[in-house]
């Protein structure tokens, strides 16, 4: 077993799992604010200059794993590592977000898509040299990507 | 505190921290494989549509944090959260590296940038509408990313 800690709070507009988007294209101008806790700020120099932040976090209102499961964007069962969905064996959520100011701490981003009350594990800038491969297939999302901005969750991975 | 196990393991051609690439796209054609553990491999369904993928894992080999840190693409000290290096509060790498195959419960992929025998925490699909944004700017880092392929690692975050 590995041993992981909160860095953080995650605040966001979002109070319960429901009527929330479920990417942050879909949560496009929604603001929110993540609260690094003070034994951390020293490592938040520098991070201003990055437009975007990879955020990790807890999923920490799902409980169990589900090894297969029936996306928000799909109507047929998926394994669970072609989704996103958050009943993962380590329930670990990844957001590219938008990062608007760092202020006393708190980071100021949009696009968020992200429960109020998340604990924060770790914060990445996000590199395109790193992060953005080319000639990408996307498999059973292929189209489905153009829509996400409409989709919204339900209660199905509560 | 919160307790995540390892899923899988990550198999490449790099045994030590030394000369390996800092990050996949100083891996062009590096091939390796990701072994899910039995237990989880039902989780894989539809995963080889995907061209990419994101892996999460434990830098295992990384001891303690430094909330500053001199990258190996700098000379100056920068913010831990605004740099990749493996000495966080929560050690978790994440690559972006490219899915050749699936086969048996074993991801062949590409562009790999990971130690050989480091645990497996999560498999997501890399999908362009959630994870590439565009107005990019990358703060210290820009002019920076287009060298990172030329550069290698060294033992300051052993």
């Amino acid at each position: 077993m590995i041993e992981f800690k909160p860095i953080g709070i995650i605040h966001s507009p979002f109070k319960d799992l429901h009527d929330m988007p479920i990417q942050p294209t879909g949560a496009v101008g929604v603001k929110g604010s993540v609260e690094v806790f003070a034994d951390f700020r020293e490592g938040l120099a520098d991070l201003d200059g990055f437009s975007h932040i990879i955020l990790l976090y807890l999923f920490h209102r799902s409980q169990g794993c589900e090894l297969t499961v029936v996306p928000f964007m799909d109507s047929k069962p998926r394994g669970l590592f072609a989704t996103r969905a958050p009943k993962r064996p380590n329930p670990i959520g990844l957001s590219v977000v938008q990062l608007d100011r760092v202020e006393d701490g708190m980071l100021h981003i949009q696009n968020i898509d992200i429960l109020d009350g998340t604990p924060l594990l770790d914060i990445k800038p996000y590199v395109p040299a790193f992060d953005h491969p080319d000639d990408i297939r996307t498999g059973w999302l292929e189209g489905a990507g153009k829509t996400v901005a409409q989709k919204i969750s339900d209660d199905r991975f509560k």
